[in-house]
């Protein structure tokens, strides 16, 4: 097998496109999000390695699922929803997110991108969306919940 | 499970300790090289995250194995030896290197240091060295090995 150099300019990864961060379900829940499958289902390793950037005031969906994520900031800054707290982060600090916990990322700049990459098992579920009991339990200690209009009529 | 937040100061992740590069054999092949385990032996995923920094003028050790690596850079600049030749790379280019791949990777700077982090499959083979006749090979296509005076001694 060759080795590959994907290079990287202006966190564009030579080689990769830039996708939907969600395809199907889920349209309505996020804001702002691109995502470059960098590393995407390789017979020779067990995982995949994902960039996803948020632009101003951009935010991921606010899910929960059984595969770990194992998320390594590059670029911005911005926060963490996990355990029922935001965190802020800057490059390179690193967030694992283990199973069935309820996590958002959102950017806290309104000019600067973030991003970050995401390493997950290639082997795993699709994501959840909160239920609305879900939601309202984790809104009494969780405020700053970014819940797009759309997000609860996704879940019905 | 808790979710863990390594945060990173100067390419020192809290929480995670500044290790060996190499532990064991293979200690006379390569030149100011620290690695930090930031994921490491977790149950819930199948991958290793691991930083390495080589230092000024420093170097890994020229190895093979089975097990693929993804490599995303982070710091500095280097050179990456794959496929019999030296590719230059930058923050945050990213490099795939498949099994049994003859690999090294330089800092090019006399001052910065240069650092990576690298992926890996938990189940994993360890690193061989390469044979004389091996080198001998390579070295027709691939002038600057860096083969420090232990390393045939190491494979002997």
């Amino acid at each position: 097998m060759e080795s590959v150099l994907y290079r990287c300019k202006q966190f564009v990864w030579e080689q990769v496109q830039r996708i939907a961060y969600k395809v199907g379900n889920g349209n309505n829940t996020f804001y702002r999000v691109d995502r470059q499958n960098i590393v995407d289902k390789r017979d020779d390793i067990s995982f995949d390695v994902r960039y996803f950037e948020c632009g101003p005031e951009g935010y991921t969906t606010l899910e929960k699922h059984q595969h770990t994520h194992v998320v390594i900031v590059l670029r911005g800054c911005g926060s963490v929803l996990v355990d029922r707290k935001w965190h802020d982060v800057k490059p390179f600090d690193c967030i694992v997110i283990p199973g069935f916990t309820p996590h958002q990322l959102k950017n806290r700049d309104a000019e600067e991108p973030f991003g970050f990459v995401c390493i997950v098992d290639q082997k795993r579920d699709s994501f959840q969306l909160l239920s609305r009991e879900e939601l309202t339990d984790l809104l009494k200690d969780t405020p700053d919940l970014m819940i797009p209009h759309g997000y609860l009529t996704e879940n019905n």
